[in-house]
């Protein structure tokens, strides 16, 4: 099955929003091994669309098109699919009922543009949206398929999982359903975790594991499930996760959707434990991460960020002969900022990071070394890191790798 | 004169990394007229490339092609072009020797795979690149025009602006030049600011003047110039800046890349002035903003982060009675937050925000409530904000209200 994608909208072809549906489409196909060919866009113009689906129906078996379909008279997806198959378009009365009832229930006004979206051409089935006016289009002739959504993210995103690959599969006589879940890594690059997981990796056929690189910092090992249902997939996915947990390790710290600092703040709520930061090169980085999670407060008490050596001494007491023996990027510092943190807040645990970001070497240190400190009830401690890139790379990792560092701590056995 | 564009690589067409060269093209196209029938994206395999050729080709007098120009076996846009018009690649002598100079120059190995990158269709013309290995390929045949640049975004836009678009431009007869620039202002609305400007930019032919939101925060003002060369645009650009700049007043805070906290630390240096923040509800993310900027260090003395009462006193010295007398969501305790971080800090100026981004009002506050303080050696005082939005919006609108508030009263007329 060879297919290919359209995305129609001006404002697509003349960049002034970039378009991410084509790239999700992208992803969705290849995972279900659906071999996708090309992929057009064209603006708000009949002609240019019907020809873009006719030159695709050339090659292809599968199109799917976004956009077009709102209710303004620009929107022309659907008389482009009519005209490319020689119909009419025809207003479903069913249609029309549902957008008069969206309509009313919402109290808006119903305009006769609204009609507009209650149209479809003569042999296509309405793709119903769950989550918007605009109901999609699919039309199976002469061996060949085209589904259209609107190209509203979310609304195109639930329709495209929810009835497009369940139909294509269909077609293709699977009964199959794949579902992904991701671990997430930080701490090992790419190839020392493939090769630590490589007989799971290369031993397993459902689910099939992978391991991609998130964001330049993380490593992400994709398990993706076959199986007749949701809840069987499940099972498979549990499984290997437990699996791949074993064998990774604290490098692991959540799955899908759980971020390190969201992991940590969780960590910390199950340990009842409160936290505060003092930062030097992270400049508030560290803190802002936290404090991005909804909740944060509960646990984060404050912070303070530190540039000069004045400051470093005047609000957390770090001691003048630790600066000057052995300055303000040192494993000494970065304890001494720590342990004056944790004291200044009385939270449990502090955080510290010291370090140089560039472009030039102020501290005279290497651009890119950077310390971390940890202050708790029982043990206060620094890592050294050393960071490649530019400034803002440098502060990035080392708002994650503090954030990890603290982690892998917290989840040391008790003593 | 109708263009194409084709964007090769598997790695866009799976969705592995989203398409930006090609929002760059279409805006540069849009700005200097050139009508964009179509994009196309094709995976990296010969026939494909070849056929969206061809197929571009029927419609279009000129075809912009980015990607598959590296020295990979993968890279078949060079073949791609040569199969299109059915003529042979050739070795170009002197583009080998560029590439073996180019090598030698930084002591790479120079493998016979990088020899690909000398080749070009017989009836082309080489692009040259200064910003990388891979040339460009230019070629005119059957009244058609093709260019072909890598994928890789700064050689690619360098490539377009400073050899595609004016060579578009002398084979349209066209011998002068587009240079834009903005003007970025900060609080005022987009319509506001439209009819501000109104009567200028009805009556400005050139250079042009528009209004165009940017990241919901700021609206920028595009002023696009045409002249003969880059010095004759500067002219009339800086006297259409002098006149936007008169009528909108301290909206207007910055050029092209120049953002809020720049503008504010060079106004800082200037005066030779110090700054510290204390932050509330943006969590760090007001001093990260800061710190962002390569030099910050030298006029940002620190900040703290106090999210709960307890710290706010302990820190800042906000009194008790403030706190319970009128919440930390006041005018009186940004107040008190900025003097206090003043004070500890030694700067001659402190920013304080405090308030409430929900989801969830913790304070009592009505989420989107903001105050922010500003305590200097001759005044203090604070402003209120209304925000609308989530979480992430609140905060970020918050931490550029603030920094505007202060560059604002920076730029006031000294008592």
């Amino acid at each position: 099955m060879q297919s290919e994608i359209l995305c129609v909208g001006s404002e697509l072809l003349l960049g002034q929003i970039v378009d991410t549906n084509a790239a999700y489409i992208g992803t969705q196909l290849a995972r279900y091994g659906i071999s996708l060919r090309r992929k057009q866009t064209v603006g708000d113009n009949l002609e240019r669309i019907v020809r873009a689906i006719r030159s695709a129906l050339e090659n292809a078996d599968v199109l799917i098109i976004t956009g077009g379909l709102g209710p303004t008279t620009d929107d022309l997806t659907r008389e482009a699919i009519a005209k490319a198959f020689d119909e009419e378009l025809e207003l479903r009365p069913e249609l029309e009922s549902e957008l008069r009832e969206f309509f009313a229930g919402r109290n808006y006004k119903f305009s006769e543009s609204n009609l507009r979206q209650a149209y479809q051409p003569q042999s296509a089935q309405h793709i119903p949206n769950p989550n918007g006016t605009a109901p999609g289009v699919w039309m199976r002739k002469n061996g060949k398929t085209v589904f259209a959504m609107p190209g509203v993210p979310h609304e195109m995103r639930a329709m495209l999982d929810g009835f497009i690959i369940p139909a294509i599969q269909e077609q293709r006589g699977e009964t199959e359903i794949l579902v992904s879940r991701v671990l997430r890594t930080h701490g090992i690059g790419e190839s020392a975790l493939a090769e630590l997981v490589e007989d799971i990796s290369l031993n397993s056929e459902n689910p099939t594991v992978a391991p991609l690189i998130y964001q330049n910092t993380e490593v992400h090992l994709r398990m993706t499930a076959k199986a007749s249902d949701e809840a069987a997939a499940k099972v498979l996915l549990d499984e290997m996760e437990n699996r791949l947990r074993e064998r990774v390790g604290d490098y692991a710290f959540g799955i899908d959707e759980q971020t390190l600092p969201a992991v940590l703040l969780d960590l910390l709520k199950e340990q009842n434990a409160t936290l505060a930061v003092a930062e030097s090169l992270t400049g508030g980085l560290l803190e802002a991460s936290l404090t991005d999670i909804p909740g944060a407060s509960a646990v984060l008490q404050g912070g303070v960020v530190v540039y000069t050596n004045e400051m470093k001494m005047r609000l957390l007491n770090v001691p003048a002969e630790v600066l000057e023996k052995h300055s303000a990027v040192s494993a000494e510092t970065a304890i001494a900022m720590a342990e004056g943190m944790r004291a200044l807040s009385n939270a449990d645990y502090a955080i510290s990071t010291t370090g140089e970001a560039g472009p030039e070497s102020q501290s005279g240190a290497k651009v890119g070394t950077v310390f971390v400190g940890i202050a708790g009830s029982k043990s206060t401690f620094s890592e050294e890191l050393q960071i490649t890139g530019d400034r803002d790379r440098i502060r990035k990792r080392s708002v994650l790798a503090a954030i990890n560092i603290l982690r892998q701590h917290l989840n040391e056995p008790r003593q």
